[in-house]
């Protein structure tokens, strides 16, 4: 595969959704992921990005993304800035502005597309006051108001480049993923964890064709929205799609099982008045038993472990599970998290500006 | 024009002051910053400075300023380092010293000055103890103990790169600024703001020959040696210098009006006692009808607003004057910053030491 | 000397302690880095490390050694991320995990692993716990399950690449260091400081055979696995080895003298229950007559002064001292922190994995 049939071939879109692209425009972004791995592997130059700078926005802690984000670019030739709302004034919405300790977004947006050539930002949780959607709304103000792509680094409703690094390894392990069974399954963790992968995931399974189960207790229902997505995805792509309440029936035959926590919505707005973390941390103490051990990996189809990282030890799945050689895939994720994340920003970057789509690409 | 007209041109000079330069110099660094900006849109590669290091130190928050520097060096083949005073041993004069918490900015310019290439610091405000020439004071002891060039990114008496995109940006919209009427007016906030901006503002809107108005309400006088200047600058350049209090009368007929906030410095060391934050608040509260508005446009000869942003929307401007898409010049000012900063650090980072200078230049 | 003698010669390998490797292969350290000073003096491009990637984590404030490695690292064509704790979920070790705010080091190191190609790191006093030894096994922790070298950028037991950077200082003021006279001394701060210069110093001293007295009040000694080695080198490189409890006997005759803090071990585990910082204040403050000043420069043999930075000036030694351009190699020994660790990365981050040890070098 020659990178001048990718570089700069989605020049100029934004990356917040994987649903926002085909899969036939996934599949591509993951041949163009798998070319930049050779390339790694063999520590080949791969500067198709020279003098490109990606502002990287985290309104929350990061090891991998920020990580992979920053060493990706710069493998690409180009250059991150790491940017703590801490350290500017914070960009924010209209209806959440504080004087002297804000900048609309709209402002932000539009002076860093004088500058660079990509902004990435990841914020949920505490950062989008728990109120689910919130921090998706924030992505999307970047992208309206920005002339250059808004890469979605993880908010409260999707987390993309994730769901991109999980297709790229089940693809890995079978490059025929359309009807293989891929589970998806609330496990118990103590901290309170945003719905982001679990429904990216949903989203890319069904996407491939595969046959996704959503497993989880009662009141950790995603939202309404993203199933009917994954159902129409499964309809279109020729998948099932399937959510149970049970974690061992859900496992038997399972050659890909995800094993994560996240957080019952029924405790934070728009679904309750207030945020109520104590309550939400109660509810989920119930589930402890949700975790994935040897037993439970018994019942699959000699099925592989994954999971985002970081993987509550003990809690979401036992160390063993975890660390296993065999069937673990937990740090090929991690690492196909830059390769994917290199081969959108090399097919989004290449022109400069939104309003320049559709004229010849620059790739040098 | 050629690069190789102003690469290291002024190698190993520090940048302070706009009016440390003449007008035939900032004229020739405004040439230069034309011909990156030219280079930045068609994307020609301009590294002019390859192995170049940047030391960033940044007491205060920032968007423009970082984002514009990093993304700039980087642009320039150079690589900057953004410093927090959190993360090291907080750089201070001798008189502040604490221990176990401070390092002598002698020490620390001296050992920077061994690494890489440009120091480039912005200080004021609290990290200046809201003493009014403390943050100048701290970046004169940088450039004292420096062997390498150091950059004022804004302190408590200047900001002279804002200056120069701001007469870049002018220049754009009038390429003959002399004569033209540019009124620097204070405008409400409710925050706490340095006088900066608007004393190099006055500063180089003389130096150019403008028919510059100052514009404010008792109280809010800038500071003396900076009235002397300004004079001189006009005397010298063939311009004007009137100080009003009056915004009205000082928008009739403008052709550039650059209405922000400032604070009085009545409340303030060395002008009082104490740094009497409630007591400069509550006197500048009763300034809220120092606002641009329409209206207050309406009043201009076609005049363009300017600002050099984070605006206080709704305070200092409404949003229908700073998002004019006719008049106002607010996200041209923030792209110029890069232009304009990218030219200084061709032009003085080009031979290492202060000691070399008068040698003949190395530009790459 | 030509470069591509040393561009991955020591590929892979970690750098914990200089101890860890033969005199011959500190002198070949010692030489890469004159050859990479004599390049920037220069400005002649070294860049060895194209592509490369050096994760830095800081969990403690730092200028030298933060500014050092960055700069470094760029001038060898590579890049560095500047890691904090607070933005990540802090690495920590397994008997120290506290659920949703630290991860494993066992993971941070494999994720790491795959997206770059060193980690270097900093911990000791509050970041690890005062528990001696604490430090460096989170930088063992590392080491263990890292794939990519580690680099000590100082613990609570060494801090080898100042030790390099002394000895290159100590060998450009005498090329044959072998029987001068090197001086070790406690000198007084009112800070709590770790053990690790003044254990890096006499292991470096006495590898290389010089004639190294350790000073100290009771109380303040080293640990006694170092004493040991410190001994052994003396043996094995032909030098002597001498702890002695007055500084002006010691520093009677030296040849460089290297006054700098460090704090009393009785006071914090594993040599005490608790960690009793009133404790050790208390006891250090006795000895504030441990201070080097001229008068006790002047019992030397016209010695050179040291110290690591940042000094407590007017406690470790006066102004008239440090700044004494005659003696003080305060200044270069700063410097010489960028060559020796420029010359170290370019030497063991050549090929890429710890598991590709032996193969054939990839030199770019």
């Amino acid at each position: 595969m020659s990178a001048l049939s990718y570089v700069g071939s989605m020049g100029g879109k934004d990356f917040l959704n994987t649903n926002d692209y085909s899969q036939e425009e996934i599949s591509e972004i993951l041949r163009a992921a798998d070319d930049l791995k050779d390339d790694f592997r063999k520590r080949m130059p791969t500067q198709y990005l020279p003098g490109r700078t990606l502002f990287m926005l985290f309104y929350n802690r990061s090891l991998r993304t920020r990580n992979s984000f920053e060493a990706g670019i710069y493998q690409l030739g180009g250059h991150a800035h790491f940017l703590s709302p801490s350290d500017m004034y914070t960009p924010t919405l209209p209806e959440d502005m504080v004087p002297y300790q804000t900048e609309a977004i709209a402002d932000v947006a539009r002076v860093l597309s004088r500058y660079g050539d990509a902004i990435a930002i990841r914020v949920y949780g505490d950062a989008a006051k728990w109120v689910i959607g919130r921090g998706h709304k924030i992505i999307q103000e970047f992208a309206r108001w920005s002339d250059i792509p808004v890469l979605n680094m993880e908010d409260d409703v999707f987390h993309p480049f994730q769901a991109l690094a999980d297709m790229k390894t089940i693809i890995e392990v079978t490059p025929k993923p359309k009807g293989r069974k891929f589970v998806v399954s609330y496990a118990y963790s103590g901290g309170l964890k945003p719905l982001a992968v679990p429904q990216s995931c949903v989203l890319i399974g069904t996407q491939f064709g595969m046959d996704v189960v959503l497993a989880h207790p009662k009141g950790f229902e995603l939202e309404d929205s993203l199933i009917k997505s994954a159902k129409e995805n499964a309809d279109r792509y020729g998948g099932h799609f399937e959510v149970v309440n049970d974690m061992k029936q859900a496992f038997e035959g399972a050659d890909f099982v995800y094993p994560k926590a996240w957080s019952p919505k029924s405790f934070v707005p728009p679904y309750n008045k207030t945020v109520d973390k104590d309550g939400a941390s109660a509810y989920q103490n119930k589930f402890k038993d949700w975790i994935c051990t040897q037993e439970m990996m018994d019942l699959t189809n000699k099925g592989k472990y994954m999971h985002c990282g970081p993987a509550d030890r003990g809690q979401e799945a036992t160390d063993d599970v975890i660390d296993n050689k065999n069937y673990s895939v937990y740090f090929d994720q991690a690492e196909n998290r830059l390769h994917v994340q290199k081969a959108v920003m090399t097919m989004v970057m290449g022109p400069k500006r939104k309003s320049m789509l559709g004229e010849p690409m620059i790739a040098r």
